[in-house]
């Protein structure tokens, strides 16, 4: 079913906020204390992300054909990205009949050194990334994962 | 906190929908086999009832100061909307220092037999509904909840 | 792959507490505040029925060979653990390949009128039962699960 | 109410598993493919440790007062757990009155370089350690959570 040309979803286009919706009134959906007052209005409510990430991890372990993935994750904010599809790819693999191994590895980017830029990314942490060759890789970051492997791209 | 009027929460208008909003992609969250096909999109993403029933049972025990409530279920489509609202209640109640008691009782409506219209609406199960009179009772039907004590109504 | 004889496994025995065993400490999970004072110890944790629930769900759909299920709770015991294995049968089948329709009916078992036994156990409630006839049907009572079509049995 | 001695929970026992506990049978839960074969039995659930989290994140928000708090994640090996126990803080904190601020930052330790000891436990990644000083800093390494702040520590 995977991999029929006219079937492709386009997965880059993601959710797209018009740019006349208004948003979900704040009364809706519970927030942290410390935002009060300064949020006017929810864009994307975290159940969306929720559910889009639950997608993806289906989408993911299509593409690859539930071969082995190392997971690299892009410090800081990718973290809790990674963990919620991590759980997910765990989920889908505990409850099929394949076979899925998955590593998580952690690397964080710098581009700025004592406020001046140093004009390339520098990767600090993780071991050395010459290990991951040959591999399939995801890398998360943010809430954007990108499949080096294939050069596929899946948006949130 | 809770209580002074200018702040005071507009429950009843719960998820709004324009008519100009065409959906989100079906691409972009998994739903059941048997729906393929059917659908053309996603109006509200399962993670948005998930979210709203979050802040609807955190209204409800600042509502009802943390009393003993009794919930009444409306079968067949409130019971898992009433398992998600009764598990956030609890949730909140086990996580903080407020005592709150919950019972959980079920009734079916029936407004037709044998495609012949009663007239009245009857209320099939549930014990005596007379052991109700003076406590708190929420009546959870649907995607809708209805707090019969202070006559205030919650919507997803 | 179910079926083989020897590799059933032995559905019927679920978890099981040896006599000797002192339970979990209280103080190493929440509780309901109403709770205090009544409770020495834990014996289940919620967490292990629900990794168990899981598990029965991936066990059920292997078995049934992902056809259609009614499924049949027992009120009022029964709803929170059918609510949470119709949730996990939903992701199962949501994450696969395979179709499955699931039916949620409720019923409800009475053998006391006025605190008399009636002899026999009289059904309340639900659509008529004839209906059921040649269906896959698992009745769902307490953290019990019965395969009626298969006279299996599935235990917490 | 934290800190009076009389009620001060015994955090450092956590889950103690006696010698002749045989764990439970692997049918009763699901687990990876990946481990069919090379498990005999089940020691601690996974749902035990989410029940576990779940208690020691109310315990942790009622030491520190609902002050700030750095969280220090140890990586590899802690950023699920420590996913989760911000999961649970943040669930607690959004149904509280209360404010509760929360950074997470990543460390790796390392004490061997190219199979040598190097005698000492050298840190990397993660900002300048010397601006934690004076702050609520939460350790999370494995399944062990280290309240540097008041020296006291939870084990799950």
């Amino acid at each position: 079913m995977a991999g029929s040309s006219e079937e492709a979803p386009d997965y880059g286009r993601g959710v797209v906020i018009m740019d006349s919706w208004p948003g979900y009134d704040l009364d809706l959906f519970t927030y942290p204390q410390h935002y009060y007052g300064d949020l006017d209005y929810v864009l994307i409510p975290h159940g969306i992300i929720v559910d889009r990430i639950e997608r993806l991890a289906k989408d993911i372990l299509k593409d690859i054909g539930y071969c082995d993935i190392v997971i690299l994750c892009v410090l800081k904010g990718g973290y809790k990205f990674c963990a919620d599809l991590v759980e997910h790819l765990k989920n889908i693999s505990r409850n099929s009949d394949r076979f899925v191994s998955m590593k998580v590895d952690f690397i964080r980017l710098k581009s700025y050194r004592n406020d001046q830029s140093m004009g390339e990314m520098q990767i600090i942490g993780g071991h050395d990334l010459s290990t991951l060759a040959g591999k399939n890789v995801l890398i998360v970051e943010h809430i954007c994962v990108i499949n080096e492997h294939g050069k596929e791209k899946y948006r949130v």
